[in-house]
């Protein structure tokens, strides 16, 4: 393991060992909170950080994410999740209860462009992106040299069109059998089965080349120049079953004008893909993101 | 006449009575430039801007636009259109000489919404608009008095589905008898018929409150609202026969996140849709915009 | 009264009759944020939004902001801040009760410049900025005409150097007098005295056009030109003893060049500063901005 | 060599074997662009882009970027330089005239922080950089493994307070033995002296980590972060003799708020910096920037 990362990982998990999440969604009414932070009060906690949101009062949903500190937090665990039961029962809450300190265990699946991987690869050495990578697919052999270089597992699973339902079973072998929590598509450039999708619901995120929703589906830099846009863009987005439709996580832009050939548009775009990404990544890992409908809540 | 617009207008009218434009567009080869700046040269003229742009070399076309003082440019105008005449026959040029003192003739098209109109004209006041407003036209009283209290004619032309072509043709009218150069559909939520347009190739500007080619037609802020996007944005575009497809001027975007409802959306969009139109606006009559394919070329 | 304002803010007065809102600050320990929302809880108080900050363990202090519903607030008012009270102490609290359906009075101070005057009148039109300006002060005529159009006072109070001590000494009786609540300096481009600004700590929000701290003092953009940047920007701020140091509450930029005059930057600044000033004053008016020590936490 | 970056060096020098760069300054009069493009379309050169930029009347200044495609430019180019000395004296200009296909020489000097070493590095072995970055230059050991596994000389050259004057020594003598052209300072954190600096005038660019003149000098990041600033950003510049004062290239910034500590305002800020100093990097490889005072014009 590169040293930095190591150092900084030691860091941020003894710092963290009594460090909570709550991750909780239902309908609104009002005491939760009181409920809530009662129950943290009962176990000493106390909240580092807080976000909540609640819809409109036509579907009056409520949602909320709280950072706590709690003595012997990881002793309690078990202890703490069976109370918290009770307290999510009486609010038909959907919720969870994570520890800070436990990373996710991550997989990125690239094709032959490697900006976003070598954004994230950079970012996760600097010990910036708390996550074990355990593993990087690709249906190419190109980035294998510079993976293995990092001491991260390349596995190298090619695609065509006849082998796709044998390939995605292969993907789907080794995501299990090393207890995946999170895939991202770092331009992997292919399309996922249903079944595939379904599977890992808001556990699969995406970066495209556009500000989605323009320019759906293949060649959106080619399309982009085509309709002469005077910004171009970059959408991450968690995978769902209908392509490019998924709820979208971030986004952002980049000002080009009309000397810009397709070739630049791509040059600029990478960079903007690259950190829309990054960031969106960085929210997955640190449960800041909640799915809503097709929408999310980033609690940033 | 606003006295402070007044003295502005004096003001550059006199500083630029020797200035002009000389707008190009012709297929690229060796010697355009030289031709051109030695024809300059030859009337004693200085280059203040000179922009050019010449396409890729599949198909090769060449636009320039420049700049120049001209000693006595006002008395020898037709003098020096009749000599650039055969400089252009040489290289079939489409080209125009304008005289950076002329203002515009510029119509503007609302409807009930006032942000896009207040923006146009409080910059127009501070003569930072280079035209003469003739008239607003609209499809709803709620505007006249505001924009007669700015001593600008307001014409009310109400459009029902069953009046649209006697409407339209009331506001042609209008506009050919008062020699209008240019209009500005500022947020005039109406559909103009295929045949006003073609009537005025590129010189119809309208601002559409989304970030084209996302969101064309109705309702984009509700649509937005709907996918759940994370920016929000506006479009200056020329109209064209097709709805919202003709050539981009101009876009931005503002961010926005969850807590945003439509009506925030709304909010936040207008402030950008003012700044996109006003841009869009004075790149027009600075005669910076030049039209190529469904593209545009913007030397600003 | 404008008919759209009047009728936006009597529905947004009854629609908030029932909120209020609390602004906390104290030393942080766990059992704040349960000891609050019980205490809400009990008033059958529903939380609409929330949100806390802790500076990091050197401190230890502890922000919260939380806006909820509660039936009968408004008869109950004095009720709930007498039983507060008690919570408070226990924490030894610094803190605030408002209403949510109440209006500020606000008054602008302006000089010549109009466009923060422009832009905050016209979102007080449409009733985005929820106050009562009571009046407009200026040390020029210039405006008159446009304030009073609008309906609201203009008070005009010539500054030279000899009179400042009295015309202060009227401004604050009129400040007084209308029982105003907040101070916008609109490009006002006069100093107050020492004396004016601590009687209103946290109440005088001033715009600067420059990106503080750069370019503290006069002429910003003469100094920004010489100096050759590339961005422009403007920064809203609370105005304190020592000149454009207060507490930052906003800033933004734009993009300028080589070919931009000072003319050019001053013409690009006002949007920025309109903007900028625009936020921070409805973040006030909504009671999101806190002050500590020097700086804001701005709960937008 | 990099074989990605060998495929597209070779493709740019063999499209570009053809292609010049004028690079023009001199006092304005009328006739230069005619002179300039006459004796262009002598050598049947096409002029592919072009700018050009006058200062106010005041000063009187011209300054003119043009790229152009020659036959043979390679073996005519003695003969053009010849050529063109005539038509640069008779407007007593300054001037170079550039072959595209030409690679500056470059070296990078670094301290332990890598972000922006491993952007320019990435953009090189893109290709996007087009450039021979012939070394490393580090007063630290950290970066020789990562620039050795790139195929860059790595030149570890401690520095002290007293060996400072010897270690400049040993640095001026690499660079000149490898004929270094251009001099990147990609967060160095050295200052440089008066006699290294005047030796290579607009020759040795920095990155300055905030956005100047805001925060000149040591800890700008936790100064800002003391001022409560609500943005950070990053300036390119070139060095002159007095501490980051020199003409500015490029300027960006990015969005804080009040939760940001120092930490955070450094791993945002890396991203700025990265992305601020590699546009720099390219345009000044590009020759697009020139410098005029104290200011820089950049013809992107």
């Amino acid at each position: 393991m590169n040293s930095y990362r190591q150092k900084k990982f030691e860091y941020v998990t003894n710092k963290y060992q009594n460090r909570g999440r709550l991750l909780i969604s239902c309908n609104d009414k009002p005491g939760i909170v009181a409920k809530v932070s009662q129950w943290l009060f009962e176990y000493k906690a106390n909240i580092v950080e807080s976000n909540q949101y609640s819809t409109s009062h036509t579907d009056g949903l409520f949602f909320m994410r709280i950072e706590f500190e709690c003595p012997d937090f990881q002793k309690r665990y078990s202890e703490l999740k069976e109370s918290f039961h009770e307290v999510a029962s009486s609010f038909k809450m959907d919720w969870q209860l994570q520890s800070a300190s436990n990373r996710k265990k991550t997989a990125i699946f690239v094709s032959k462009e490697d900006h976003c991987l070598q954004e994230l690869l950079w970012n996760y050495e600097r010990g910036e992106l708390y996550t074990d990578i355990a593993m990087v697919v690709s249906n190419h052999e190109t980035m294998r040299e510079f993976v293995e270089s990092k001491g991260i597992p390349f596995h190298y699973i090619p695609v065509t069109k006849e082998t796709k339902p044998e390939a995605e079973k292969a993907q789907l072998e080794l995501l299990e059998s090393n207890e995946i929590d999170f895939v991202i598509l770092a331009r992997y450039m292919q399309i996922l089965s249903s079944d595939f999708v379904t599977r890992h619901p808001n556990r699969v995120m995406n970066i495209h080349h556009s500000f989605l929703p323009a320019f759906v589906g293949a060649k959106p830099y080619e399309r982009a120049y085509e309709r002469g846009v005077k910004l171009i863009g970059a959408t991450a987005h968690y995978v769902t079953d209908e392509l490019d439709q998924g709820p979208i996580v971030e986004q952002d832009i980049e000002r080009v004008d009309h000397r810009d050939s397709i070739e630049e548009l791509k040059r600029i775009g990478r960079s903007v893909e690259k950190s829309v990404l990054a960031r969106g990544v960085k929210w997955h890992l640190e449960d800041r993101i909640l799915v809503y409908g097709n929408k999310t809540i980033v609690f940033d």
